[in-house]
C-alpha cells in the first residue's frame, strides 16, 4: 500500500467507455453529500427523472437510474419482466446479446436465440419468423447499439415486429442513449436500459432505465417474487416515487454524489439539445472515418449500420494490437479500446461517446495513431489523415 | 425542470448514514475519470483490496467492493452462497435481519428464523438450539450492527456456534466496519458485507465484501449458476484479480470515480489507525449519551449492547417527531434519523458514523436538539447537556 493520495494521469478517453467526463460533472460529484431522504435531494431526484424521460423521449412514469452499472440495469429489466418457465427470444449479434441470454437463463426462463453475424444488424425478418415459430414467447430482447461490434439495429422495426405478436421488448441502449436517436415513446419499447458512462459522459456506476405501462402491468401480475430484492421494481419505485410528488419510502441508500454527476451531465446534454448532440456525434464520426480511410485503414462494419459513437477499425498488417495501444496510452495519454470476443486482436474500438465526440479529440486521435503506426512499420499511408478529417469538420 | 446547476445546502449528517464525507474524499471523487482497465486504475484497485483486507482484519483473497450499495453487497453474499432448497438460519433482531430473510427466500432457499426482541442482541444460545434442531442447515446469517435498533451482537460468539455445527456464516457489518472492532479473521466469518456510507464516510454506492476460503470453495462447488450475473463472484473476481497481479478480464464497468473516493477514505482511516478511530467513536458516543441523559431523555437500548456509532434516543412526551426533525434540518442544517419499522415515531437515530464522530458534531447536535425541544414545549431539562458532554470529552 502506498500511503499517499492518488496521483493519476489525465487520459483522453476514446475507448468504448467510460468517456470523457466534463469538468462541470466532475465538480458536481464533489458537492457535499446529502441524506438520501433530504427534501433538497428529493427535488434533485425528481429533476433527474424528468430529464431521463426527456432523454429517452418517453412519458413512462417508471423511469429512474438504477444504483449500479449498466449490467445491473440489464438485470433489472430481465428479473422484473421474466418468470421461471417463460420463453424469451434473444437476438444476438455480439457480446451484449450473449449477456442477455445469460440473464434469461439465470431467471429460469428459456432463451430462443435469433442470431445474426457479428458486424451485421439484427434482422427483423428473422425475428418475425422466430415469433411465428414460437407462439408462447412473451418477451423479445435485443441490443440497439452493440458495443462489441459498433453496429446499430433498427429498434423501431424490431419493436414493431414484437408488438405484432403481443410480445414485450427489452432493449439495450447502453451505448446509444445521447449519441443517436433513442425514441422509447415512438418505438413503444417496454423495458429499456442504458449506462451513465457512454454518451451521457458521466463516470460509470449508474444505469438509467424506463418501463412502459405494459411492462409495469406485467410486473404487477407476477406469480413469483422478483429474484433480486435490490432490483425489485415494486420496491425501488417506493423510493423514486410515483412522479406526482408522493411520499418516499426507504429502500436502499441511493448513490447521492454519483446522482449529482448524472444530473449535471443531463443538464449539459439538454443545454446543447438532443438533436444537436446527435449531429455532433455524426460529424465527428464522419471526420474520424475520413481520416482512418485516408491512412489506408479499413472500417470493420458497413457504413449503413455503423454507430457514429463507436468506430471499429481493422488492425492493419504489421501492427501489434497491444503495443500500439500501450504506446498511445503511455506516450499520448490516449485510450482506445481493444476488440472483444471473436474480434479480439483484430480491431480497435474508437469511441466518440458524449464529451469525447469533439473535433479536437478526433484530430488528436488520428495524428497520434498515424504517428505510432508509421513508426511501428505498419502498412499505412502517412500524411493525409489530418487534412481529410479537417475537410469534413469544416464542411 | 430547473435549468441550472445544483444549489445544495450543506448539512451536518447525523442520521444512520450517509455520514459526513471529508473534503479530501469529495475532492478525490472529482479526479479525472480513467478507463476501468487502465494500468493506473488497476494499481488503485489493488491498493483498495489491500486496504479493505486491513480494515476487515482478514487475509481473505476474495475481498473487494461490490459496485453498488450495501443492499447489493448483502445480495452478493446470499446469491453466491445459497442454492435452491438450502435451509438457512436467519437471526432477526431488527429490519436488516428481516431483509436477510427476504434474500434467502428469493434465492429459493428456506429461512429458519431465530428471533430476538428489537433492542436486544442476537442470542448465541438460541442459535445453538436452532442448529441442533435443524441439522440440515449449512448457513447462518446475522447482523453484527443492527442499524434499525442501534444494537451490536457478539459476532465472534455467533460465528463460533455456527462453526461447531459446520455452518458457514453471512455477517452484516454495514454499520460496524470502521466504527467498532470488525475482525473477520478472528471471527472466522465466511461472507461479510459492509457499506461505504457509514463509518467509512464515503458517499453511498459501494459495498465492501470479503469471503473466506470455505465460502470460495462452496461457490466453486455449486450445482446451479448464481442467479445474478452482475453479482456472480466467479465472474466479478476475473476483474478484481487474484491478488497476485494476474490478468484482468472485463466483467462490468467499475464505478471509477466512486472508487477514488473509497480509496481516499480508506487512506484517511489508516492514517488515523483503526483502533484510534474506534476510540474516537466511543468517546463521542459517551459524550452524546451524557448530554442526552442530562436533558432527561432516555437512550432506547441497554448500555451493554449499544453501538457507539448509532444512538437511539426515545422521543420525549410533548415532542412531535417530524416537526423536531424538520426544524433541526431547516434551521440548523442538521440531519438526524427517524425510527424504522415498529419504532417509527418512537425514537430518533443519531449517528456518530466515521467523520461525523467528532466533538464539534456532538456539541452542535446536543445544543440544537435541546433548543428545539425546549422551544417546542417538550418535557426536558434545559441548560445541562453542553456541560455534561463537555466533561466527557475532556475527561
Amino acid at each position: 500500500m502506498r500511503n499517499e493520495t492518488l496521483d493519476l494521469p489525465r487520459r483522453m478517453l476514446m475507448g468504448p467507455g467510460p468517456s470523457e467526463v466534463h469538468p462541470r460533472v466532475l465538480a458536481a460529484l464533489s458537492r457535499p453529500t446529502l441524506g438520501h431522504l433530504d427534501p433538497a435531494f428529493v427535488r434533485l431526484m425528481d429533476d433527474i427523472v424528468h430529464r431521463l424521460r426527456t432523454t429517452f423521449q418517453t412519458n413512462n412514469q417508471l423511469t429512474f437510474p438504477v444504483s449500479a452499472p449498466g449490467s445491473a440495469g440489464m438485470e433489472c429489466c430481465f428479473v422484473n419482466l421474466l418468470e421461471p418457465g417463460d420463453s424469451v427470444i434473444v437476438c444476438i449479434n455480439g457480446v451484449f446479446g450473449m449477456r442477455m441470454k445469460e440473464n434469461v437463463e439465470r431467471c429460469g426462463a428459456t432463451p430462443i436465440v435469433v442470431e445474426d453475424a457479428w458486424g451485421t444488424a439484427v434482422d427483423p425478418a428473422k425475428l418475425r419468423a422466430a415469433l411465428k415459430a414460437n407462439p408462447a414467447v412473451k418477451t423479445v430482447a435485443f441490443v440497439h447499439a452493440e458495443t462489441s461490434t459498433g453496429v446499430q439495429s433498427d429498434a423501431a422495426a424490431l419493436c414493431a415486429v414484437a408488438r405484432e405478436f403481443g410480445a414485450l421488448t427489452i432493449v439495450d441502449t447502453v451505448t446509444s442513449l445521447g449519441g443517436i436517436d433513442v425514441n422509447v415513446g415512438a418505438w413503444e419499447a417496454d423495458a429499456v436500459y442504458s449506462g451513465s458512462q457512454k454518451c451521457l459522459s458521466c463516470p460509470p456506476g449508474l444505469s438509467p432505465v424506463t418501463f412502459s405501462e405494459r411492462a409495469a402491468a406485467r410486473v404487477k401480475e407476477r406469480r413469483t417474487k422478483v429474484q433480486s430484492w435490490f432490483l425489485d421494481l415494486s420496491l425501488v419505485m417506493g423510493y423514486w416515487g410515483d412522479g406526482k410528488g408522493g411520499g418516499r419510502t426507504y429502500h436502499h441508500t441511493a448513490p447521492v454524489n454519483a446522482l449529482y454527476g448524472l444530473h449535471e451531465a443531463l443538464l449539459m446534454l439538454h443545454e446543447e439539445g438532443l438533436e444537436q448532440a446527435w449531429r455532433r456525434h455524426s460529424l465527428t464520426h464522419r471526420a474520424l472515418v475520413a481520416g482512418v480511410e485516408a491512412m489506408g485503414l479499413k472500417m470493420k462494419v458497413d457504413a449503413a449500420v455503423r454507430l457514429p459513437q463507436l468506430n471499429l477499425v481493422e488492425i492493419p498488417e504489421g501492427a501489434d494490437d497491444a503495443t500500439i495501444r500501450r504506446r498511445l496510452l503511455n506516450e499520448f495519454n490516449l485510450e482506445i479500446g481493444s476488440g472483444l470476443g471473436i474480434w479480439a486482436g483484430k480491431v480497435w474500438r474508437i469511441g466518440l461517446l458524449g464529451q469525447s465526440a469533439t473535433p479536437a479529440y478526433v484530430l488528436a486521435c488520428l495524428t497520434a495513431l498515424e504517428a505510432v503506426l508509421h513508426a511501428s512499420g505498419a502498412r499505412i499511408t502517412a500524411g493525409r489523415a489530418y487534412a481529410a478529417a479537417h475537410a469534413v469538420l469544416n464542411s
